[in-house]
């Protein structure tokens, strides 16, 4: 691993990372807020994974975390949304397919087999390097994300019973294979059969028989995907015929952007610290 | 004036404007953040100076400010730093100066003279526009602003007594005569006279008899431009010896980014408030 850059912000240090992916065979780029802490400490980790056309960036910039992390001394990570490089295969001009829409799954079909891996680099790789180069207590994760990133929270926790301690996602694709931009990423990068798609459907998989604890998720009203795209009451919809417990609150007058975000992800960081202490 | 974007955030509205500037010839974009208030309420407004190379889409995007403001009832308001349109005369291949670097000058010499006129634009312009478009106080004004932004605000606050109950910096340029960033600049923009450049420095302006109530620097100490440009200990000096009570925090560790100002500005947005009540 390479430290790209560190610098000290809200009492803690912001780094930003690269390494050797084994998962997608390319360089990858995240980026770390670990929190002031006392010496040999071991803090709790939220992941944040983002949404389409975003790499790390997005959130380390406009994110407005760092403060509530620092506060509840929580370690922030956010990886990237795909494999990057020149000899990562793309679909230019397509925002929603190809390097910066990753979606989370690992690919089955050419050409984007060999590099479109980020469900194993989410769920195995990343978090076995996170753990061994940071203060942080795997045994106490809990994870988020925005949009794609909020699918990739929800299916990930969903698959993954006991890994995290909660859960949150703002504007999340819930149902990626009832909607347009699930079915061109799930109908590409895996066999164009919805039956392979479940495992990437939060919404599929809580029909299925998934369970989770604790959800938090905020959508808000003036989104300009949650007709089409989101559909945020599918969700709610699975959560209440499977008996989860999942408080998700609509947010009136904010948009699918960072201003949104940022009004909300520090609220949501107090909300997992509650589940993480 | 046009609203380019309005979003919702932090309870407020975050906008972008563009206007046609008298005083600078050109088109020229801002941002205000308005939070929720009563109808027919004026609220105090801070106004917040950018550096080199930024619009003000930097503090807007990673400035951390809203939560801050909408706690206090305080409108926000980010100019750009200089000029834009290809009408107007640039250095191509110099970050620190013509566009981006407009120093919060009028510039009296040619190429610049006609369109570089910040202080007019600032000083005089773009309140009046504010004042007549938003629900905003000019009885209650406070300014801050970002090394060469610190160096707006402050001088602009020495050179108008009265006009500001409260004025703030993050890492400014002190004493711009003294420093390469300001020969270049005031030598550039203005005759090449060190005398003319006197009303431009905030430590000249000082030494010169101009006076301030309420002060607050935060610099950082591994900010790479301190020794060399900033040269905090020039104003903490010159405020001794006038007599001027300024706070002037140094930040262990901090640089010079908006990872540094994000950790401090909603505190600088609170000590304000307490001024602007």
């Amino acid at each position: 691993m390479e430290t790209v850059s560190t610098t000290r912000s809200h009492g803690g240090t912001q780094g930003v990372y690269s390494h050797r992916s084994k998962a997608t065979g390319t360089d990858m780029t995240f980026s770390v807020f670990v929190p002031d802490h006392a010496e040999g400490a071991k803090l709790p980790v939220l992941w944040y994974l983002s949404g389409l056309t975003c790499t790390h960036a997005n959130v380390t910039e406009k994110g407005e975390y760092r403060a509530a992390c620092a506060k509840h001394g929580i370690v922030f990570v956010a990886p990237d949304t795909s494999p990057r490089g020149d000899a990562v295969p793309d679909a230019e001009d397509e925002y929603d397919f190809g390097k910066g829409a990753g979606f989370y799954v690992d690919a089955t079909q050419e050409p984007w087999a060999k590099h479109y891996r980020m469900r194993t680099y989410i769920e195995e790789e990343l978090p076995a390097l996170v753990g061994a180069e940071f203060p942080v207590d795997l045994a106490r994760q809990s994870i988020t994300g925005h949009s794609m990133g909020g699918h990739g929270a929800l299916t990930i926790a969903l698959r993954n019973p006991g890994l995290f301690r909660s859960c949150s996602a703002f504007s999340p694709i819930v149902a990626p294979g009832e909607v347009p931009w699930g079915h061109k990423a799930l109908g590409r990068y895996l066999v164009d059969d919805r039956k392979a798609w479940r495992e990437y459907d939060a919404v599929a998989l809580i029909e299925d028989g998934a369970r989770m604890e604790h959800l938090l998720v905020d959508q808000g009203t003036a989104d300009d995907f949650l007709v089409e795209q989101l559909q945020t009451h599918r969700l709610a919809a699975a959560c209440e015929n499977a008996g989860i417990d999942a408080e998700i609150r609509l947010q009136e007058g904010y948009d699918h952007s960072y201003y949104f975000i940022s009004t909300f992800l520090a609220d949501h960081v107090a909300w997992h610290a509650q589940r993480l202490a």
